[in-house]
């Protein structure tokens, strides 16, 4: 059952300066919590970005992803009634004090128009275990990791693509939203990504990030 | 405590057909196992591709990670004798026998020679929680998940870059090396990244990805 191996040939770049440019493009990346209903991105663009997120790195190669797109607004809706059903609970009962005062720089309530407003919803599911084709059950090592790891590529892409992205995970929407999706048992959701462009008055909080003193150690 | 909010304004993308380039570029990443120990990425390069995963969105903004870059030829000897000896264990007696057939088709062992031949190992931290000004506990919510995301965007840049990596997750090798690195205890070792050039005659399993039609549902 060894893989045959063969010659590494590297791929393209963006160099020069690739990792300048690369940065320069992503340090403009914000959560946009506010989307225009309007500009719709093209099916294409949003195909190229999940084939990107699916070049990610995983656990023995398992590649433990599954995205779902929303574009049907009926379905945005009712994503959204769930989400907001469950805020509402979150925000008064299941998040503990401190929870709440940690987010409020942020401002964020349960009412979420960005789940019915953004063109895109994308319900990023991890698989904890998956079938070989003579359908014994394989396990997927390193699954949660493996599959932030594809959402990680996957924001670039979309920031690469000019588009506005929030990542939201929604506490125990998890099992309403795989059984309104009828997505099978061995994916959990991870992350409810709302895609779009930024609303002409889009507002986002004025937050510093950490220099790279406070996030590299050198040895 | 309300962050006063600013007018978003859109950054850079790498339009047009910014998804399509980054994906072009994304696909030419593979695992590199081999690296070439005579060719030393500069420490600007190493520095920005850190910077870019900084950019990385994080459950209520608590940016939980720490990125220690390893230079040294004697401390990344000291990493690779620690994880050759725990992996040693691993591959003999802590991993059942299904996951070391499942590993079969990549060849690995728990020899390791990149960890001594690659210029540079940043060992990736995950904080479980920080501290506010006025020292209090901060709980970080969702660590795992947004130091995973960054991680995949540390991984898009250095690809940018035209710099090679590996991923792994050295299993129980985090207290010892966290240790080796004096890093807090707070700080949980996620992911151990070797970064550099391939060596030239560096070869990799000739895997398959799957096809959008396999990772993407539409609704
Ligand atoms: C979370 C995670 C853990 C991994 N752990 C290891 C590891 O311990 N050793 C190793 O050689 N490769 C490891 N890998 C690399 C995978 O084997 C590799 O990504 C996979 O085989 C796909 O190959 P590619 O990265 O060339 O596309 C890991 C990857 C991920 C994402
Ligand atoms: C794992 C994770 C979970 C998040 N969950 C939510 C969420 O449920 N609701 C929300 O409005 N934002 C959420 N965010 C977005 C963060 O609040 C945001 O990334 C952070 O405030 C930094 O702002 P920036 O993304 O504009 O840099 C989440 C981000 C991550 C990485």
């Amino acid at each position: 059952e060894e893989k045959p191996h063969v010659l590494f040939v590297p791929g393209q770049s963006l160099n020069p300066n690739g990792a300048r440019r690369f940065y320069e493009v992503m340090r403009g990346r914000r959560s946009v919590r506010a989307f225009n209903p309007h500009k719709q991105p093209s099916q294409e663009v949003i195909e190229d970005c999940i084939r990107a997120a699916g070049t990610a790195p995983s656990g023995a190669h398992t590649e433990p992803w599954t995205f779902c797109v929303i574009v049907d607004s009926e379905i945005k809706q009712t994503v959204r009634q769930i989400v907001e059903q469950e805020e509402y609970i979150n925000y008064s009962q299941r998040m503990h004090a401190q929870w709440v005062t940690d987010l409020r720089p942020l401002q964020t309530t349960s009412t979420k128009p960005y789940l019915s407003d953004a063109p895109y919803l994308i319900l990023i599911f991890k698989q904890t275990h998956g079938l070989t084709a003579n359908g014994r059950k394989k396990l997927h090592y390193y699954n949660e990791i493996s599959t932030s790891i594809a959402a990680g590529m996957l924001l670039c892409a979309l920031q690469a693509a000019g588009l506005c992205s929030l990542v939201t995970t929604p506490l125990n929407c998890g099992p309403a939203l795989r059984r309104l999706l009828d997505r099978p048992a061995n994916e959990k959701l991870l992350i409810l990504l709302a895609v779009g462009y930024a609303a002409e008055d889009c507002k986002v909080p004025d937050l510093e990030r950490k220099s790279l003193e406070d996030i590299m150690v050198k040895y």
